[in-house]
């Protein structure tokens, strides 16, 4: 009976909310993954080049992490325990101490929020506004911080507000880099608001930003504006929060997407490929001085997923003990890049977007992109559009895709690209 | 070297945000854990009378499921895939649809949210106000509903609140049955201020409760109270929402709490047991002429998390198909009401709360039930404390609790019920 | 032309926006006005029980008043000046110290904000809010107090608070006394919230309250309960705030309607009959020690109005320098209690409200009261309705009515209401 | 003994709260004023160049005003009747048709507000949200709108708002013209905010602007960017006021600020000096359409000034029935921008700001301002700062007042300004 069930998608559309949306995408009932491999009920085969949306970094079902699992579940190892001592919550923790924080002189303190990025910046934003006394954080333009109402009311993205059914508030939101055309200074008014003691705009508690707006059309602000707002919240008494829950974890190239700025942020909030294996894993790391949460101030169930705290270690170890990993991503972004600039150039206006192995191509419409991904899917690739009109064809392959399978799923991208241009053309 | 890492808690102290709670009161680093006994990595062994604060109705790693988990990684199944199809998904549905909706004749649709119980009230609230175009919700004194800002708007507790850094707004908190004392008509003054057009109390777009107060102090409404809050709301055009998070899925006697009452909610939280094993996962249930959300217009990376619809349909095909398990529930509800009279008739004063497997004993203030909780952990026993002033001591067992080892439990509640107070006799 | 221009109301209907309201009871363009008779440009004339909602405690243009103003302008006395120091202000602050403050053994500050209700009461709760560092006010049902954004929050009326087309928030709407039935312990149903910390109630940072509710249906609240709410405000360590803008000004009774009352109000707001002149003025008194302002944290171009502290002054010096003011309104109050009773006996399930020269009927319901008025003013009397369903006929003529003229107003609005009697019965 | 209380200033240090502060500027005890010239109670005279910020366009007791006024106290016009019609008010509302509407193809309905600036922009704010169904209104960078909480939340300057004790919420503030920068456009980064559907701006009820700004440093907006801003509110489905409280009345010109702009503001505020003589009085104009109010639905005791209605229509009368007074105030208005750019030219880096007789100097910093101010008191001339950091000496002379007195003032400005300057020089 199960084969039939899983097959048939009666029962999605009988009891399944209307708010699913990915599946309106992708017409298959899903089965089976590996690696960079998606595989369906049917027998069909798929090249993933969404990952979860960047939930999964390292591929379905890494092997070592896989195994790892197995034999924690096999030995009757904890799967739930709150928030108590547990030995895999202890050896995730000294291995991200081990290998994320000391390399790169961070003290920071961890923090397990509920297994949602939105929990994570629900949790920044609360410290944030204890410790500093203020409401008011700034946020930016086209970014995407969760949906519960903290979160959502930090997002940029109209449709999702008007879900909230009240006023979104304590929250300013300014231009991020380039939102005002290229030559538009955004720094400059940003400083000039914040310096103004009538702008109205109140005293910031903190300032939240992606450095690569994963939702928000793969935009990248450069190293010089990203140290620009960073000195300007410290200025103003703010605290920096780093959303890092789509960039991070080597999506941008290498662990934070903020490794290679001059930048010590507040707080940075981690998700989606934290576990490594797509378990639901969250945490916000907290400068220790400001780690002034009362006990279960901010709580909640399922923080600290114990199945997770095994496979992120694993994750940790096998992929950032060295500079590997990191050398192996700086050279696919770069066959990224290049791949990219091809199909841009098909599309007249179109333009690259992000970077590492978070690029795409804005190809002016959400129609056009929409098409093209599409055609891709029917051509057996995954992949999604991002942008406010969903304009920008966006490349989330795993970071561990084989060069081979990589190569391969660009030329169908850009095959379906080509498709959909002559299709235009034709209809003109 | 794992060994020795995961049994020594410098590393929590040390890297570990001063937010964890839970691990303060049980000082031990846990290794194992099956049915209701937990080991640490010491080799002691423990009773589990929290049960994940009631994620772990099922006992942990019940084999079953643990099997069923197994080898669905084992084949490589998929572990995530946001909101696509996937045959796991299917089959969840099939199984809720068929073993919880159809005998109760509910219709509901079943919304994925992020995997907390704090996101599944967030879809709910924004769902109510969206629907009727209202922005107040009714909550009641002594709730808890979560701690992200809509979520925590609607909680009680004032610590909790104080969290929020900024005003939480949009709610009204009304009393409870009881909270006014045991002779106030609480229904009676919450339909007063409804009926006056000039109380300063917004039209609801929703009540929202809990039918037994899981952190509030486990009291558990009556019947005719309930039924009597479902016809206001229906009288004023709002939403019921039923908040069965924590009372949910058999631990106040049967699926759901409300199964022997005669109201129809409007939508339906649950999280915690949902997935059976203690894995991150919730939903909110609704009724299907509710369901207008867009798609996408409330989403999430981890909603519909996979490796928790394999254990969650393993355990309603185990413990659902048929009223065994309520009948045992039944049995043991009574058990647990007998031996909880025995202590609360030690404690001058104390009197029983809640009812089926989710029951306690008020011993009047919080520094008598913490120091029970104390004396039961050294004896083997971990057990919480619930209510405004932490005053209750709460039994949340695994509903599967071998009836030897449960009474064995409870005595030894008991017992250190009675250490505690012939230590206060002998301090007076 | 100018005759032929006021006696039309061709110009209202054309050019006044919708929003007016009295006029729409009162069909007459008024001319004229002295003492408690008003006179329309055709020649009619009107006894007034309406005195401009209790802003015409003396009456229309007392002479003495009268008087003392035309000498101060015909002497180019100033008109306005911002806050600056002038010698009418002087002379008002000094009266109002030397009689109002002095023989109550009050040290309050006095608080020039704008010159209406709504702006002293915005100003109080800004205050009260910046001395306790809390944002939560508590306010009580059927309760009125303007209605800009701040003082609206505080009203119950859900017509007008509709109004604001925002979420109105950071208010908690509690019971007044007897709006819950006769046998409700409202104070014991407040107290046992406040007590209670985890009743999703802030702390608050005042309570504000109007010892006789003047748009709510004329409740007057007892000595016990206003002073166990003073009680209750000052040990959750809140402001209490006394909203006199209506009852205030010998409306009551006495100069405070709390004149009798053992409690000791940290603000109190004075507008409405303040100037004794009908002239727009308000005040907010606060304890010196909560004067904690800022130069300018809370302005307005017409804080002040020269003119009325010019009338002001002398509705002091000619009403409160001894008793023989209060006990000609005792006089009234007692007469208007026993006419108002034997219209209640008209009238099945009739009752009084109110107190002092703050008195009406209860007659069941809004059709009835609106009917009784009409018929009044075709009778030649002035006077409205109150009440959340406009169910209260309100007596509030001026204070200085004599007593020929009162009781023929009286016997008139007698006539009215048993008209509408006899309507009623012979329409069954 | 009113002389002697009248010129000692104990009693308002003893009684009159410390929110007070003109008086702190201008240490003397005004008395009496004709004009443009104020007397104190030593019998010093002072040219007033402040014009009670505004309210005191045609100076002070204006001959024909105080004779119309005091002709209807005297014959016992009304003073006070609530929105009831009256001939004043019927005469104000044919006048102002007449003379200030029809001339102009208006047909805007009148509001009679509270009689404060404040309670006119709460009204406009509460219209625009209720017929748009949109809670967030744009404000303006150094804008100021009044302190109650509706009107404070669009205001700019961050001491007001600290005041407010909450958060002030659904407001966007938006930059100013000229606020980042002269080469910054700021209406091309407004118009790309508003069309970014991500931007987290949500879809405006209003926008609310000052022509000229009166409180955050006489920055005059230039015609094309009011009309942009015009040109956007209509594009995006927003209403336009214009606060016109104190740039209006001709102070920056003409009637209306906007009077030489291609311009239909949707709704205006009026204040100040819409009385003529200084009484509280303020209106919101509304185009016919959106006048959707219910009666009472904004509602207030003082709403419609009688006094002010009398004295009202005769400055509509004697001043703006031709174009005599605008030619006046423009040949005022070259005369001062001429005086003050002398002055500039004594202040390195000083500049001119504003336009009309709404013009003054930015000296750079706020304390050389105040110093200015400081020295022209002492000189006899009133006057006092503006902008953010108070840092421009802004002259707001009676419109009326003799080219000899006003040149006279304006000389006596600049040997404060060169005093100043001197002291300055002389201590470095």
């Amino acid at each position: 009976m199960t084969t039939d069930i899983s097959s048939d998608k009666a029962i999605f559309e009988r009891r399944e909310s209307q708010v699913r949306s990915y599946c309106r995408s992708f017409d298959a009932v899903f089965a089976r993954a590996k690696g960079s491999t998606l595989h369906d009920a049917k027998g069909n085969s798929y090249t993933d080049f969404l990952s979860g949306c960047s939930s999964l970094n390292y591929g379905h079902n890494d092997p070592d992490m896989k195994a790892a699992l197995m034999a924690h579940i096999a030995d009757d190892g904890i799967a739930h325990a709150l928030d108590m001592y547990t030995g895999p919550k202890a050896e995730f923790l000294e291995a991200f101490e081990r290998l994320v924080l000391a390399p790169r002189g961070m003290d920071h303190k961890i923090m397990m929020t509920g297994p949602t990025g939105a929990n994570a910046v629900e949790a920044a934003i609360k410290l944030a506004r204890k410790v500093t006394g203020r409401t008011n954080v700034i946020a930016f333009t086209n970014g995407f911080h969760g949906m519960t109402l903290g979160a959502l009311s930090l997002t940029g993205n109209s449709g999702k507000r008007r879900g909230a059914g009240v006023p979104l508030n304590s929250v300013t939101h300014l231009p991020f880099e380039g939102s005002l055309g290229d030559d538009v200074d955004t720094l400059a008014m940003i400083e000039a608001m914040l310096e103004n003691d009538s702008s109205g705009i109140d005293a910031p508690a903190a300032f939240i930003l992606e450095l690569v707006q994963g939702e928000g059309g793969l935009t990248a602000a450069s190293r010089s504006w990203v140290e620009g707002v960073a000195r300007l919240a410290k200025k103003h008494g703010a605290k920096l929060i780093v959303d890092d829950i789509q960039a991070g974890i080597g999506r941008a190239g290498d662990f934070f997407s903020f490794d290679d700025m001059d930048i010590e942020p507040d707080m940075i909030t981690l998700a989606k490929s934290l576990s490594g294996f797509g378990l639901p894993f969250a945490l916000t790391l907290i400068r220790p001085e400001l780690d002034v949460w009362k006990p279960a101030e901010h709580n909640g169930t399922f923080r600290g997923n114990t199945h997770a705290f095994v496979t992120a270690r694993i994750a940790l170890e096998k992929f950032w003990a060295d500079d590997a990993f990191k050398v192996e991503i700086a050279e696919k972004a770069a066959v990224l890049t290049g791949r990219l600039q091809r199909i841009a150039d098909m599309i007249p206006g179109a333009r690259l977007k992000g970077r590492g192995m978070m690029q795409g191509v804005d190809v002016g419409n959400g129609g056009l992109a929409g098409a093209i991904c599409a055609e891709a899917f029917v051509r057996g690739v995954i992949i999604e559009t991002s942008g406010a009109d969903d304009e920008v064809v966006k490349v989330l392959a795993p970071l561990t895709t084989p060069m081979d399978q990589f190569k391969e799923g660009l030329d169908t991208l850009a095959e379906a690209a080509r498709a959909c241009v002559e299709t235009r053309i034709a209809a003109e």
